[in-house]
């Protein structure tokens, strides 16, 4: 097992006290002694369940969803014992499961083009320990953010995009991240990805649109929403799936507009709200609080 | 000048402290001097300006909107000259003006088909003294609601809306308001009025739209919501127009939801947000502080 | 068993869908097995788990809250036995536990003076089926709300507080509560409970408090407010215990005021956050979502 | 008149679009024809008023408060002519008045200690435009940020105060900044400062507290609402005056917290509430639209 941690020059490590900490997520038809069998399994191992969350579509014929956080002495050693115990467990309630190891820091690849105030959130609380996960690497179609990005510390990677040539584009992108990224945020990424890119990284890549969604899909919202003369201006964030800005939401926030701003101020205004809600998303995210479920999440926040 | 207030039986009356309380609402081509105009014509009139909110679209070549609240001694009496006085100065800046009586409180008609949520909000801010209008009827296409509405002192029609006979219903209720109300909302009535009917009541209709538009436009849209897994649903206040839902925006508010809730939940969280995104709408509208334009408004709140 | 809900006239029952419901709630020592301890427990008793919430003030030394709802056939006659069977396993968790029938429906005695709004807007929440409660009487020391409490169909008990007679009138209203009333709210009733009349209904007692506690503690709260020019307003529902505006805080919200609102505006204003701040209290006590640890609330909302 | 901006290396110049642009602040009597007058001066002069915000404590006796935001060619040389030719205007009315320069945009010091969170906002938000000021130094006590402040191209003065010799120390401070710098930000600066330095800057010292004011005056505020058992914490933008925490208030905002928050939890998203609140006050203030009235304000937002 390498170390998925590699911290930032003078930043602090941020897998403190996350050692020994598993998360167990779990999706499986509803009906009695699932909690139960889980709880029963985890206190025989000797593991202390420090949060669990659950939730139910319906107690009749829905589907049940689980999170449980505890804490188990040596689990990065003992965890593959631990899951080949579960095993059984797991079958016999047609369970859809997976044991996070909270110590493994996760990595992610944000993509950029120009607009720098999503990246820089996610960077401030990486910094501040709010956000915990690595930012391996930032990927932007434009070379404009690069000399900021790496005097923070971080590798830069401009990637252009040509016309026709989207494909070539990604395959870069692609092996740059190879084995070095486990999520990636679209922080603000003017470029539609390929079905062939997001087959890569299911329910893994992260947008933030800046519409609150399902009003104003596609392009220029917040020029929209100034036509449709709207009082509240959102902003979405959500999976990435094959269909533009539909895909499971993950989080949603607005703030309140009115006649006295242009364009430009939602823009400004904008810029708050798509900052928050997409750090709130990754968060999230990488502490594996959000589960899909089919186009929706359920999120244990 | 026929008194305007009609006091429910043991309710407080609504217009103290409203005499002698005007209101200039305008819109012109924006240019210099306009400030200048208006509040030298008012202080030469006597009038003591109370409130004053302008705004506009663009200094150059943009629209200019103003609202003046002024006290001037004997309002009521002296208005039509007042009104004569001010024509010339309307004349030279191109205005769209009108003065409104703060003192001839409007009389509404509620609209409703079976739910009563925000007939009742209505009711209780009107009973509490927080909105300034009349309920002058209740108008419903069911008669579950007629028992509760006259036990609170309110006359309560039925006028059914028979298959293929809308104009048919249309026109008694065009009947039973004449010279009698000043404005209708649309309480969750379950109707969808016709171009002929809505012509008569130009940006004097309120509805309330259980959804944060744009989004959901039409039916059923908390179960809309619920599909697409939103993590806010909304209300919106607007000006019914001949396109569904389409009118200008008075108001909008949002509530959080989650994972956790269903359709009936979204309903229930919803009933609340419509209660209030509705007075509040009805209350900027009767104290005459919305101001169309284009197709969308400037609410001086 | 005597039946606990006595539907008023013509409004729909509420506790449909609330039989064969129960809600363990738990407290005690952290400590691993908690969890499996319990669901086992249920498991086994053929209970299904529905909802459940845990909260751990610390996993290494700290308290452990639950609730757990559960779907137990013939819960209302099989209840006891349950209880019985539970009592080893509690005792071996050294645990704070009650188990609570949802389908005996709380029933609440409301005290006013001669404020309407928050009793109002129970009565509208209760009419709606959002408030699973039933609201038993109401008791003034002012008759002034009585017609209209009387006109709902709910009786109401004048009981005016003589000067230097408090524990007299107080004595009486325990007499019109005896073996009636679950829990008591003061819905912005003007009178200080004695100690002796609150050791009656520890915990059972809900007040409004109209600021943001602990800013505004006493008398004239808004007034105190609108001198100390706070950009925000508050109101503040908390159990009631001997010291003032002191006990443990259930819910708090705020809405946003500014300059242009005096001391009224602030009132009218915080009439709508009040409202809405009790009525969310209200529920979640009578769902018995409220656990009470020290000065503080657990609310598993 | 020398040049107030000196734009940071890199950093886009932030006074486009303000050159020619006035603002009059006016605070006076209330009495008829104030706004006539007013208005009347500026078309004369051959201004257009591009803003214009008024608000009168009481028509009938109170305080008039007045911001108009004007374009006048050639402000920044016709200015001492214009002010002159106002001073009757002003006499008659008795007003308290003065002119500012949009053009001038103001140099803030900011003074932190160790924290990063509320300087960092400020930075980005100046970098990104929405901050309308210069930050022409930064002080501290400590020396940790220094590098990080430098990074960004802007001078770090450590100024450490040593026990008992506070007055030499903010002798220093006063002596960097003299003759540059127009404000004082405290962003999280965790010294009290002498009644002889708050003299030198009156109204001109903005200071964050982390809690919604006046609950939690003084420190550990978080620890103390953390015990209290608040469902809301907040944050409070205020001018700095003798008094602790006790000087006019110019912004407050909220965030909802639960029992699953420990006081990390709060001091975590306290930090968030700080930032914004802090940065929309300090954008007020720089843009002339706070207005000190006894010991409240008015924000002409």
């Amino acid at each position: 097992m390498n170390n998925h941690e590699s911290t930032h020059s003078g930043w602090p490590p941020i897998s403190n006290g996350l050692t020994d900490i598993g998360r167990m997520l779990i999706s499986c038809p509803d009906r009695p002694g699932i909690v139960a069998a889980v709880s029963r399994f985890l206190y025989e191992q000797g593991a202390n369940i420090v949060h669990s969350d659950q939730h139910s579509t319906d107690p009749s014929g829905g589907t049940f969803f689980m999170r449980v956080e505890f804490q188990l002495p040596e689990l990065e050693k003992r965890g593959p014992e631990l899951e080949q115990a579960f095993a059984p467990v797991a079958e016999a309630f047609r369970m859809d499961w997976r044991l996070a190891y909270a110590g493994r820091v996760k990595r992610l690849a944000v993509f950029v083009s120009k607009a720098e105030h999503t990246l820089f959130e996610l960077l401030w609380q990486r910094r501040a320990g709010d956000l915990r996960a690595e930012i391996a690497m930032v990927i932007s179609n434009h070379p404009d953010l690069g000399e900021t990005v790496e005097g923070w510390g971080i590798p830069f990677h401009y990637v252009p995009i040509e016309q026709g040539r989207k494909h070539e584009a990604e395959a870069r992108q692609l092996e740059l991240m190879a084995g070095r990224v486990d999520a990636v945020v679209l922080a603000r990424y003017m470029q539609i990805l390929t079905r062939q890119f997001i087959a890569q990284y299911p329910y893994r890549i992260i947008n933030i649109h800046h519409s609150f969604l399902p009003a104003f899909v596609g392009a220029n919202p917040y020029a929209r929403a100034y036509e449709r003369g709207v009082k509240l201006i959102g902003a979405t964030a959500h999976y990435v799936t094959e269909e533009l800005d539909a895909g499971p939401i993950i989080e949603q926030d607005v703030q309140r507009v009115d006649h006295r701003h242009n364009v430009d101020d939602l823009k400004r205004i904008g810029r708050h709200i798509e900052r928050v809600v997409l750090a709130r998303a990754v968060s999230w995210h990488v502490e594996d609080r959000v589960l899909v479920h089919g186009n929706k999440t359920v999120v244990f926040a």
